[in-house]
């Protein structure tokens, strides 16, 4: 053994040390220095220092995020409903009904405006007819292709590149100080489910969602899930803390949203006792993304801007917070 | 630095690797050698064995495991049973009609039969009325109250010492494995929760069960979600499968069962591509345990019997597989 080993190996060290340190003083890159990123920090650091009052134990770190206008875009409609529109598409031969039939005759005709006339009971007529009778693997596959190829209206992106790269870099910060991700979305949880896992590291039992039904059948000789149109679960508003109580059964200490549907799942983190983190990403860069709040008919954030200011939560301005919005804006 | 400082840090280091390949070598100590304990272990050296074909990567590790009579004991009755006749007793002051009213009349005067005549309805009757119009907190505390302190009528053990120590070895060995095992009963997931992460080592959110309506409203100006008399999800025969793809969205690799309540579950599992690996285990000791079957009004296993053996499935025997069926019954 040579003398200076043992320096060498003490200033290897030291690199390797200097260098994951040098990483980890920002793991948050694509933030702008200010309140909001200094709030989320903070309250990173309290829940992880052993021996404090405010430390939480790993297994209790549950942190729950809103997907659509949350981790990624939600205008101008909510992806699944292009999802949704292109199912149609692919359908609409074997309904030769639909050619009379509202909303699907709209939708056939392009006419947007006219198939939604009907509202909410529209949008789910439209996710019913393309989403049941498929069995739970032909619908995975159906979701993985379209997700694969399909491009935004407006950007020309995939879907999976419309995502918010600093909540990713937030997802990631929150997994390596030991919290447990989970996406509590209004949106479908099968739809979210086959692709959630390479977007944002989530697995897919860590997804909750709004639901139809299932059937468990035998179908030629195998076991079958099948999809059926009823309403299991609506994940909006005050069905997000019930699907987090029936997925999670532990309240969460962390949550993220951006509207008013989030709103219910925010409070009840809220009301837990010891240390809670709510934040919600306001939608203010009408030129790097989409500028609403208010007035809204998707993702409207009112009563939530309102409770936010009253209660002292985190409240992101997409514009002056962020530094990247998508991974493909970087300069 | 002193000579002979390497070797002894080398020795160390192979006294360290020689203790942990040796409780290695063993990881199921409470399990006889024989066809049972081989087939488990053949099982997790095949799809954790990299580079080859039936390698499967940890995250689709997913083992699902039954609870009454497959983790820990279910006779004479369901403990869940237990527990909600205990509630009937602390809930009938605050219920006068019950003295009038069937099945609780029959229960407040012991008559376990009678009680009981009103078969499925009557269970479900009297776990609606123990179970619903509390706080999910409030419920959780009833069970933890109730758990830490209620004794099995026949060992006089606590309900949490009525585990079987060959399967908590099998826990621990499949999660060392990668594997994350979650529990699929018929019991009230709300009723498991509280207790099986200290038990099993199984957090809430990898419990699932059948569970009863959830309200999310503002108590005393607080947040609170209430348990409500409905049916929710039945965590039973078909509804295994159901339950594993709301919960999980991914096929198991693994299940474990012991009646036929648990079939779909086994032959949902099986199905799938790949190696997949299912269990029954088969109450066949009188005396250390109970012995049960094709004639059981609990835990009945008679079509699972014949698929088992049909299809080539592991049927452990608790007379002859385990040494240790009880951590109480070690010598």
């Amino acid at each position: 053994m040579k003398a200076n080993a043992i320096p060498l190996a003490a200033v290897a060290c030291m690199l390797a040390f200097t260098a994951t340190h040098t990483r980890a003083a920002d793991p948050l890159p694509s933030w702008n220095d200010g309140k909001s990123k200094q709030s989320i920090a903070a309250f990173v650091e309290k829940v992880t220092k052993k021996g404090t009052p405010d430390f939480v134990p790993a297994p209790e770190r549950i942190a729950v995020f809103d997907n659509d206008g949350t981790l990624w875009a939600e205008q101008p409609m909510y992806f699944q409903f292009f999802f949704a529109l292109d199912r149609i598409k692919v359908l609409a031969p074997q309904h030769p009904e639909w050619k009379e039939k509202e909303p699907f005759a709209s939708l056939l005709k392009g006419d947007m405006k006219a198939a939604l006339a009907g509202g909410e009971a529209s949008l789910v007529q439209i996710v019913m007819a393309t989403h049941a009778g498929l069995t739970t693997e032909e619908f995975e596959k159906a979701v993985s292709d379209w997700i694969a190829t399909a491009k935004h209206p407006k950007t020309g992106k995939l879907y999976t590149e419309m995502v918010y790269q600093p909540m990713l870099e937030l997802l990631t910060y929150l997994r390596a100080n030991g919290f447990k991700t989970f996406i509590v979305s209004g949106g479908g949880i099968e739809f979210m489910r086959p692709w959630v896992e390479k977007t944002y590291g989530i697995p897919p039992e860590q997804v909750i969602g709004s639901s139809g039904g299932l059937k468990y059948e035998i179908r030629d000789g195998q076991p079958a899930l099948i999809k059926t149109p009823e309403i299991f679960h609506n994940d909006d508003k005050d069905g997000k803390p019930v699907g987090i109580q029936r997925h999670i059964g532990r309240r969460p200490i962390a949550a993220f949203g951006n509207s008013d549907g989030d709103l219910q799942m925010l409070q009840w983190t809220a009301a837990g006792a010891g240390p809670r983190f709510c934040l919600y990403v306001h939608h203010t860069d009408s030129e790097r993304e989409f500028a609403y709040d208010r007035e809204s008919h998707i993702g409207k954030l009112s009563k939530g801007l309102d409770e936010a200011a009253a209660k002292g939560w985190t409240v992101v301005s997409m514009k002056d917070d962020w530094k990247t919005i998508f991974s493909h804006d970087k300069k």
